[in-house]
């Protein structure tokens, strides 16, 4: 991928660091924690995903030649200089050197549990709000995302072709990567598959179909070239003639000794549709040609479908999972946790808004999941400092701290897995999640007393 | 902005453009158009944005090695290389040859206009597609939410600060330049500023006052650092307290000859905050310190606060407008609309399918809007070759055909204006669009009949 530009920040977030530099804060150690206000889509957990990148711009931070100039000829409404020159020389020098702890990618997460902590100089933490919140609010929402629309699919294949509705290259990058994190067997975005090496499919589209005389030449010429697993769509004109036109092609192929893969229906009811076209292909002897459909799929209309008996072998899905249709912003945020005095004390900070809602948790976080039989059970949030309380009093349980070290001082300390371990981690988290439901227990996100206590002091 | 590349596209558009290339039809030309299925956001117009993007990519479009490379490393199922060498060959030497016409950017565009028109070898039409689609869709949507946002906080100014919830780097670029020619007059976005020199703001956010022992401490060192258009913003703990706290500020400041510029609020019940918040400052002697307010918010809830009488100077929008919330993705379809035969005749193409939203309008096409005393008064969808009906008969009518050429022979034959132009320019369109209205006419976009006669023959 591209360097992603230090420059990519909210104009306050510089205005602020000044403040700290002028002010003597800047290298005044902090914790920064990044979480979610709530889950998204009415749903009941999160995949944690962006880290990747996160660790892509970390590892390439500093500021280039060009954002300093840019930088040094803001002015103020006096047509002075906005930033003194101390400061930009500042910038030039300034290299990261945080802690950075984090869940990893592929890994459950849910409402108010802290996804990533940062520690470090305060005008450091200040100067990566907002690429943190932009690296993981999307990727989280729409590896989740996709993590339904697959499970709505149960077994059948998944297949991500969303690019066109995302926002420009990366935002159509992100999106195919937390698709394939969240279960998506394949995507249409070849610049994805390519970086990411993940896998990448595709058919054909109605301009194929368009630019030949008839449907039936449009079908035999792409079935004699793309030999590999041929799909032909089968809506261009009337799915009901086009069928007929698949079936011929499926025939003239069978005495070449080859078959047709599947068909696409993109469009219209799908439910009378696919079973019209099960049964004609059934009828003519190919049981085995699979059926694939489209169109502004999710989560809803694919359970739907599939509830009404639909013989569909495959789905494909854009739009509502690259845009995140229903909710298409995470309610991602980073606030200050805590401060060090000048004598090494922390000392805790929690936003204590007039809305209940947007109030926040102070301390140096942390949450232990525990496990029991590979079911999640329950997570606690407890403070670092403070210790947890005794909570793993039943000895068949299983517990692990989800904020890992991801950076120390700066310097990357984690190994990054492939993303088809990712993938993986997250299939078996959210399994362990279902498992615990189908036992009618309801998962649950402990605070622990401690720093309930705390909090009230 | 990055170079994009030319793998950001989807798989069957390489799929079908390899089809193109073995069976001949590689270089047969043809017409595609982009359009938009629907207004977005019932809404009654979209603003046009994307176009220079669209130039950025087409000035650099040519397969780079590793591209190439990672194509001829695709194999089939059955292990062998998917592309023959043959095809790999015609992309190392492909050149981008085609004509296009666009409607300007910041031109009002309604649904199954086209807003783009690619003429040339059928498989660089193919190959474009998905990019032209990507790159149209969400400016012309984010635009378009921007120009509804800023219609509804009136003569107040907005600011879009909305990155943190965008789908990466160009995904906020691209919001964020969007947003300006909307009518926003500003981002909080650095890099939007330096990309496409638009100006950039900033205020604090409550990180900076968490990390003082007191908010009044937190007001007072930033006061001092920030000279210009201090802004403080008062809901980190409660804003009762917080104007309070500002108003000593503001006398202190007062005492060094120095003003307090204004005051933001993030939350709660705007309306009865900014008017409690107005009283205390007006009260304090300091009628001209500004009220700014920001959080969550979109065209609706400002018309509903301002009707409400909230004393409100200015606007922050962020998640709202950069994610299209209430619509994240345009209906853009992009269809082959004309093919031309070995002989140089055109034979116009249509996907007449199943669903009767799905069909399309054949033909080489173009748009002519309608103008009285600056009033948009209609446009006509007519076809190029066909011509269009006899519609300019009033004398007084202006007309303009809304599709310019951009491209001729690959070549860019089109002077970009500046953003501020672009921006202009959409406010005109707006006006003109909302002057037709206010004399309670309806703006309707008619199909020539000669274009209509042609699809029904």
């Amino acid at each position: 991928m591209q360097r992603l530009s230090l420059l990519l920040t909210d104009q306050y977030q510089l205005t602020m660091a000044y403040g700290y530099w002028k002010c003597g804060k800047a290298e005044q150690n902090a914790v920064f924690q990044l979480s979610f206000r709530s889950l998204p889509f009415h749903g009941n957990y999160a995949i944690a995903c962006g880290l990747a990148d996160v660790i892509e711009y970390l590892n390439n931070f500093s500021f280039h030649k060009d954002e300093l100039e840019y930088l040094t000829s803001l002015k103020t409404s006096n047509d002075e200089p906005f930033f003194a020159d101390g400061f930009i020389e500042y910038l030039r020098v300034l290299k990261f050197t945080c802690d950075i702890e984090a869940v990893l990618e592929g890994t459950l997460v849910f409402a108010k549990e802290p996804m990533l902590r940062i520690k470090g100089p305060l005008l450091q933490c200040q100067l990566l709000e907002t690429i943190l919140l932009n690296l993981i609010g999307f990727s989280t929402l729409a590896a989740t995302k996709a993590s339904r629309v697959c499970r709505a699919a149960v077994s059948d294949p998944v297949i991500e072709f969303g690019l066109r509705r995302a926002q420009g290259q990366d935002g159509g990058l992100t999106a195919s990567r937390a698709a394939y994190i969240g279960g998506c067997v394949a995507t249409s975005n070849v610049l994805a598959g390519k970086i990411y090496n993940i896998p990448i499919k595709g058919t054909m589209a109605h301009s194929w179909v368009m630019s030949f005389s008839t449907e039936l030449e449009a079908f035999r010429v792409f079935a004699d070239i793309i030999q590999d697993q041929t799909i032909l769509v089968l809506d261009t004109y009337q799915t009901a003639q086009g069928i007929e036109n698949a079936i011929m092609v499926a025939k003239e192929l069978q005495d070449q000794g080859r078959g047709l893969y599947g068909v696409r229906l993109d469009s219209g009811d799908l439910v009378a549709i696919s079973k019209k076209v099960r049964d004609r292909l059934d009828q003519a002897g190919f049981p085995n040609v699979k059926i694939f459909a489209s169109g502004g799929l999710d989560e809803y209309s694919i359970q739907k479908i599939k509830s009404c008996g639909a013989p569909i072998d495959g789905w494909g899905v854009g739009t509502k999972v690259v845009t995140c249709d229903d909710q298409p912003s995470l309610n991602v945020i980073y606030k200050l946790t805590a401060v060090q005095s000048v004598s090494g004390e922390w000392e805790y900070k929690a936003k204590i808004s007039d809305e209940t809602e947007k109030r926040t948790l102070p301390g140096i976080q942390q949450v232990r999941r525990f496990y029991q039989n590979g079911h999640l059970l329950y997570d606690v949030i407890y403070d670092e400092k403070l210790g947890i309380s005794n909570h793993n009093v039943q000895q068949d349980l299983g517990a692990e701290d989800l904020l890992q070290p991801i950076f120390r001082q700066g310097k990357l300390v984690y190994q990054q897995p492939l993303i088809q371990e990712i993938q993986s981690h997250a299939q078996k988290q959210v399994d362990g999640f279902l498992a615990l439901a189908n036992t009618k227990q309801k998962f649950s996100v402990k605070i622990d007393e401690k720093l309930t206590t705390a909090l009230h002091k």
